[in-house]
């Protein structure tokens, strides 16, 4: 986690701009980021769909109309074409190019889903004193190809991608309840213990991101990921589809405690 | 309040066959039941967003595919033609007709929205020794225009609806972190205490629903209505769109418990 202190107006004016980050998380300490998917009018009732009914997997914060570039609710600047950190170009299911910005390939169809992230949860329980490994270290939280089944809509289909925290029994415990008050950021953990049971045989290679330790005592700790429905998103094998880069979200200006149930 | 014991899938049963219930209230206690919005797939985009954008008014429990009659996560036997308890027939946004079964009426293009029911956090607040005036009086609840805008979504837009429920101080707490646990039916309330300051100017003629008396000591509580979406789909003034008949829901056999956040 990088620490620094833009407001996320100054970010996003900066990410426009040019500027790189390595990743945004921790560039605006206290606010929201946003998972983006973006496709074309024809595939997005489909995928509205599969998003309300895998509300863990793929909680919306906010859904575009056709052709708009804005999100008024979740930053009064955003420009959805430009703000984002870094962009995926899928193209037939199949990962085409990385851009920082997507303006020359904007069409008026596209229709945008800004997803919640597990950032906000991540600095919620930091701060109410969970340590979380993979923070502590600089990597990358490690995520697992699950059994679970994700409800289908259209060509929108596949299983729960879990992202993995190793705690202490009693964190897990503050941990489930910190996050069941966060919803819109995949509320609480769908699974703690034996991986197995949810189809993961070998925890040292996860599917998507860094590798990381259990030490004995721990216990393991499985919350729905927004991988999951970019990875139904590849599997559906659009023309085209555009997402962030792993790690490179949009920078919102709502801040982490807005996101608490209410 | 009707008490009785019929399952959800009794009830349904009995409702497809032709039986009348004055109201759903109470007929499955324990099970959630839903407010419906079917219209045709041309609108059903912009409806869909204009839920998202509005969760506390219109919290989403299961969006269908065009023409899809099932709700398979809600009740295995579902069919949305004949198992709501009443439905409304509204052309170009009038109320045309009401029925108890709309099968001749249905259209390959429908979509139905399944949307959350206040009945499933009543009947937690009841269970937790909080008493609800207009449940005792066998009355329908207040509910009130206010001028606190919904979030607009192609021809959907308007201010939300609420309902009231008058409680003392410590009953108000206590239904506010009883319901902010319960996102999925209203959440949280959306304003406590002076009406006046959400555009309420007279509480004793409430816009729908019966009159209720607030006693001396009481605080004003009001949680976002399921009737908004109801009235912002009848300003948009489609061709042709069904609800549910007011208090005639379609029961599920989702138990409330399994609306608490997760």
């Amino acid at each position: 986690m990088t620490i620094a202190s833009h407001t996320p107006g100054q970010a996003r004016a900066m990410i426009r701009s040019g500027h790189r980050f390595t990743t945004t998380s921790g560039i605006s300490l206290g606010y929201a980021q946003a998972n983006i998917v973006i496709l074309p009018e024809q595939y997005a009732a489909d995928f509205h769909r599969f998003c309300t009914l895998n509300r863990k997997a793929c909680p919306l914060l906010y859904v575009s109309a056709p052709g708009q570039i804005e999100a008024p609710t979740l930053g009064e600047d955003i420009d959805i074409r430009t703000d984002v950190a870094g962009y995926r170009i899928y193209l037939n299911g199949e990962l085409a190019e990385e851009r920082s910005a997507i303006s020359e390939l904007w069409q008026a169809d596209f229709v945008t889903f800004y997803i919640g992230c597990s950032f906000s949860f991540e600095e919620a329980l930091i701060s109410h004193g969970i340590p979380l490994r993979h923070v502590e270290r600089g990597a990358n939280v490690s995520m697992y190809n699950t059994r679970i089944p994700l409800q289908p809509a259209g060509p929108f289909q596949g299983n729960v991608v879990v992202s993995y925290r190793p705690l202490k029994p009693a964190d897990a415990i503050r941990a489930i309840q910190i996050t069941s008050d966060m919803a819109q950021v995949h509320g609480a953990p769908i699974h703690i213990g034996n991986p197995q049971q949810i189809g993961i045989d070998d925890m040292a290679s996860p599917d998507y991101g860094d590798p990381v330790d259990t030490l004995e005592g721990e216990i393991e700790t499985f919350w729905a990921c927004g991988v999951s429905p970019q990875a139904a998103l590849t599997q559906a094998r659009l023309p085209i589809a555009i997402t962030h880069s792993p790690g490179q979200m949009l920078i919102l200006d709502t801040p982490n405690w807005a996101l608490r149930n209410a």
